[in-house]
């Protein structure tokens, strides 16, 4: 029976020898938002092909507008926010789930009072993300919902 | 912009287009337990490495008792529970994370008034699992508080 077994016990939204760090280093195209990798992010834990972090937004905040070849899945665990999925937009509450495809242009937002939160898993081995071109963004902005919510 | 990206919105438990299935076809080794794949476990969501489950267990019931080569990722969702992880007992709450290694034995009861439910995310490729033999139970019931919960 294996050593490395593990319990990250949850507390206020931090985890037991989990670092909440930045979102990203470099770049200004996102805001509020902080990253904590709580399962398969170590050496000890890379068994597995995927890893699973958590991503908070506080009020107001988003994420990078971008693209890349590998999938999310995404679940929501606290409070509520609106995504930009592709061309369209969508509101999303505790529980919901989303599979972001490959090369699929995504946005969070923190809409409510509070934090916006949900778990994240991707694989291990991944691509960049891609930041939108001007021809990217004028075709995501043909939708007025879109247009109203993106942020670059 | 793919068109295979998906909102599975969450209704009391249950998501768009998800289907509630037992959690094993054959066996007996498990009890008032069920299973709901939520993403990566269609063809068109095969891009990435991983599935992500929600299991839900109603009180008093409890998983299978076993292990295998590939990882567990948990993050519990709904409810309260306990586990047997290794030679270990834990209590499980709202959004404790636990990584399974690999050969690890582990066991999920419901343990309150609630239905206990969790997201597990395993690779798509994966072994099957192996129960407990004879002299694993001994060596698991060496722990009073395994021996307790540990149902086969």
């Amino acid at each position: 029976m294996s050593e490395r077994s593990t319990i990250r016990r949850n507390r206020g939204y931090r985890w037991d020898g989990v670092s909440k760090l930045e979102y990203k280093t470099q770049g200004s195209h996102f805001d509020r938002i902080t990253r904590q990798t709580l399962l398969g992010g170590s050496e000890e834990e890379s068994e597995g092909s995927a890893v699973t972090r958590y991503f908070e937004i506080a009020p107001g905040g988003h994420s990078t507008l971008e693209r890349h070849e590998h999938t999310h899945m995404v679940v929501v665990v606290r409070g509520s926010g609106s995504m930009i999925l592709g061309e369209e937009t969508h509101d999303l509450r505790f529980l919901d789930a989303v599979y972001i495809a490959p090369r699929t242009f995504h946005q969070f937002h923190a809409t409510g009072d509070e934090p916006f939160g949900f778990l994240c898993v991707v694989d291990r081995e991944r691509d960049r993300p891609q930041l939108p071109q001007d021809s990217d963004l004028e075709t995501l902005r043909r939708n007025p919902e879109v247009a109203r919510l993106l942020k670059t």
